[in-house]
Order: structure tokens, then C-alpha cells, then sequence
């Protein structure tokens, strides 16, 4: 099915894929029609420059459904021990200032209501709710009093995570890793992005309920940071840390991260596929 | 500039831009035309299906030179400790088969005479030379049989690193840190990806000298195991590992990296912009 990019606005979606030339085509590559949109450089202003009145509204029900709103970010850079809560729970002695930020996969991406792949069947795998950053302008070396400028929208966002020896960018990479939406919220309509409630949980479970204020790297001194490093492309996305309360899912489980104000997260956990760690390629 | 993509045949450099459709417009995102053909899926047959004698030759020198041949891979995955004899100069117990893989920033790519950019003046940041494997056709969870059959080709690269106490995709990451080039040799004319020799030069001093067939991880497991974990995409680049003899490069310096039948890639070193490590954004 192709993708579409719509605006929610009020009670109305509008379908503004036409209106931005982003229907499926030479112009889309494999990350959808937000990512081409993003990496024209413009995203906010082309958005907001739209009579939105003017355009047809998305369809609803039939054969629509929400999908990842960026399919295949260019980037996806992540915040290991980036809430002190985390950091004690984890008995860690260091945090992201000593870290700093690792990589997943951008080929982890999945949308609301698809489902989490467990990789093994005999090896912890844990949900880690998150706040999402969507990056809109090109940032490098940004110093944190100017780095919100560079930010599109937020986005819920689930750091799923295998408990084993491996290097972290292994262990958050494998195919489903990354759920993200359900859309992104554009950053003019989020305001602070340090004080958003922020709650997940695993069935009925409540596991994680925090507030953005507590990150020890706030948004801004964490796209700093990272554009310290690295070029910052827009479409890429940051994964800014978890905060206590991870633990493990399970097939059959229903994942849900909230965030005040971005909306709600959710998704189905699968066992199917999944084999035993001792068989995995290459195991001694 | 725009890019272009050249076929070297022979003596022959010709120019394919055009009768593949990959002029810079549209259709060819911020990857670059090597990119935006691989990603449909049928590079291989494409190039093989031309008539390279009706076509073009490239322009020679002016005013044109060779540019990274991927600019912006989709992901650029690393294989750490994978040469038994780096495993012992770095004090190792533990190679690829416990670490997994580690991921690299798409946007730390450079090509052939370009300069390597120290982030910082006083850490040490060292050069590791690495055959490079460009994923051709989508692979996930392939084993290590059918695996080269997803290779599309092979070309030496780069994997610089910073010695300091961060998460490999930071100390890996920085922009520049991936020079990759001086072209991609196509599989067929590769043969065996194991027997291959590797030197890397720093200044006229020869540091890294080893066969690939010394790898852990040899190109096919490789490929299997980092399946395993994540689809890869065509565009996709694997640094297989770096052997003994990984130093400390300086601003001034030139770095080498020569692999049998794929060419030899050089690129400078520069601390233009290089800070103190305590002036890092969140230094503590």
C-alpha cells in the first residue's frame, strides 16, 4: 500500500501528500514520505505554508491504517543512562556523559500496532519507553542554546532491548527494535519538551512514569552532544534514554509508551521466528 | 558538483549517469547515484545489461574527481575484534562471536583525498584499514552459505576511532571517520573476499600488512550473523574488521589502505577544529 503523509489538525486528518509532491515515486526512497519531505530541508515551513482547508482529507477506516512515520530514519542515535533512576536500576556507576550516545539500526523501525519480533526464546528482552526527537535541520556542533532549533517534532518511541553480552548497537538492533508513533508532534506544538509526562506499560502493567525533566541530558544538551559527533541529517532521530522501570516482554504482551501531549504508542510482542541464543550464527 | 557514477572497464573510465537514469534530481537522495541504484534492487544485472562502448567516457581530470562512492550508506555496520592478532594487541578476551556488531554514523563517510578531521587535541584517534563489503540485494537472516550471493561488491575502507571510554558508534562516529574508496569492485571480478591482502600506511611507516583469510568472522559469516540481527539493504556498507597495527594518527599525516585487486585508498589528517577533550558538550 502506498504511504501517505498526513496532518492532524484539529478534529480533521488532511492528506498533503499531493500538495508536497510526496506520493510514491522516484522522490520517495525507502524512508516514506516524511523523511523525503524532511530532507528537503524546509519541513516546517513547507507544513506550514499549506491551506490545509483547501485539501482533502485522509481516508479514514477502510484499508488506511498508521504506519511508522518514518520508515527508515537516516539515523536512529540512542541515549544509554541518560535518567538517574535508570542509572540505579541498571547499578551503574556511569551515565551518557560517560557513554555518550550508541546507534540502532534504522532498519528497527516499526509502526503502531505492528508487532515486537523476539530474536531469542531463552534470552531477556526488555521494553524501554522513550522520547523520540525528530531532527528537521542539518545540526553540527550546535551548542545546546541553539540545538531546538534543529528539531522537528517529538515522537513516543520504544528502546526494546536484548539482555546479553553483545555491543549495544546488537542488542537494540534487531529487526522491530525500534517502534515509533503513533505521528509525530511538531515541536510548535510541544513547547518544553522537558516537562511532558511520560508512562509505559506492558499489559495492564505500569512500568515507567516520568517526567522529561528528569533526563540527565535534557533534549538540548543531547542534540548538542550527538552533533559533537555527528552530523545531524533531518529525518534522523534521537532516542533520548529510558527511565526505571524496564523489565521484560513476553509473547503475547501489548507495549504501550505514552507521552503528554505526542499521544500513545502501542504494540504487539511475537515469539515467532524466534530461536534459542545458543543457535544464533556464529556462537562458540 | 554534481555526482556522477563511472564504470572503470579496462582502460576505460565510462559514465553510466545518464543511461541509468541517476543525473542528481529527484530520484537521487542525499546517498548519492551509487545509492539510489543499488536501492532498486537490480544493480548488478543494470551495469551488466550496458553497452559500456556506446556510452561516454568520464570526464578526466577537470574539474572532476572520485567522491565516496556510497556518500551516505543507509547503515555502516562494524565488526569488532575480528583479526585474532588485534584481538591480542588490544589485550582482548572477547572477539566478534561474544561483541556481535557495532553500528558507524552514515554520515561519518568521506572519500579518496579527503582529510580525516581529529575531533580532539589531546586523545589519541587511530586509523584501522578494513575491506569493505557493500551490501546489492536485501538480506535478512541469510546464512552464511547463501550470503555472498547479497554482496554486491567489495572496497577498502577506514574505521576510525577514538581511544577514549565512549560506546564504539560514538568513538567511531565522528564525522570523517569513515573514508571509504577509491571505488567499489564489483564481486565478479573479486573472486574470493578471503584471500586478499590488506596493508594500511601511515605516512611512509607500513602498520597493518594480513590476508583477509586471517579474519574470525570471515566475509560470509559476517554477512549471516549481521542478517541475524538486521536486514540489510542494498547500499548497506560492513567494515569487516581492522588486524594488528592500529596507531595513533596526526593532523598533517596521510593514510593509506591498499587491498589486492580493490585499489588503494588515501586520504590526509587534519586538527582543524580539533577542542579539548574537556571542552566536549556534558563533559563532567
Amino acid at each position: 500500500m502506498d504511504a501517505r503523509l498526513v496532518v492532524v489538525t484539529g478534529d480533521r486528518l488532511v492528506d498533503v501528500t499531493d500538495a508536497l509532491g510526496l506520493a510514491a515515486g522516484p522522490g520517495v526512497g525507502p524512508g516514506g514520505p516524511l523523511l523525503a519531505l524532511l530532507e528537503r530541508g524546509d519541513a516546517a515551513e513547507a507544513l506550514a505554508a499549506l491551506d490545509l482547508d483547501a485539501l482533502p482529507s485522509a481516508p479514514s477506516a477502510d484499508g488506511a491504517r498508521l504506519a511508522a512515520p518514518l520508515a527508515r530514519p537516516g539515523k536512529v542515535v540512542g541515549a544509554p543512562v541518560n535518567y538517574v533512576d535508570h542509572k540505579v536500576e541498571m547499578h551503574e556507576q556511569r551515565t551518557i556523559a560517560d557513554y555518550g550516545v550508541f546507534l540502532k539500526a534504522s532498519s528497527s523501525v516499526i509502526g503502531p500496532g505492528e508487532d515486537i519480533r523476539l530474536p531469542y526464546r531463552d534470552v531477556r528482552t526488555d521494553q524501554e519507553g522513550e522520547l523520540g526527537v525528530v531532527i528537521g535541520r542539518t545540526a553540527s556542533r550546535v551548542p545546546a542554546e541553539r540545538a531546538l532549533d534543529h528539531v522537528f517534532g517529538y515522537v513516543p518511541l520504544l528502546d526494546i532491548t536484548v539482555r546479553s553480552g553483545e555491543d549495544r548497537s546488537t542488542r537494540k538492533s534487531f529487526d522491530t527494535f525500534t517502534p515509533i508513533g503513533p505521528w509525530v508532534t511538531t515541536a510548535d506544538e510541544v513547547g518544553d519538551p522537558g516537562a511532558l509526562r511520560l508512562r509505559c506499560w506492558v499489559g495492564d502493567e505500569l512500568r515507567q512514569d516520568v517526567s522529561t525533566g528528569e533526563l540527565i541530558f535534557d533534549v538540548a544538551q543531547l542534540v548538542a552532544y550527538a552533533s559533537h559527533v555527528m552530523t545531524l541529517h533531518p529525518g534522523d532521530v534521537i532516542a533520548s534514554g529510558t527511565p526505571a522501570g524496564v523489565g521484560p516482554i513476553a509473547a503475547g504482551q501489548r507495549v504501550a509508551v505514552e507521552i503528554e501531549r505526542l499521544g500513545r504508542l502501542e504494540v504487539g510482542v511475537t515469539d515467532d521466528g524466534a530461536i534459542a541464543y545458543a543457535d544464533r550464527p556464529g556462537a562458540r
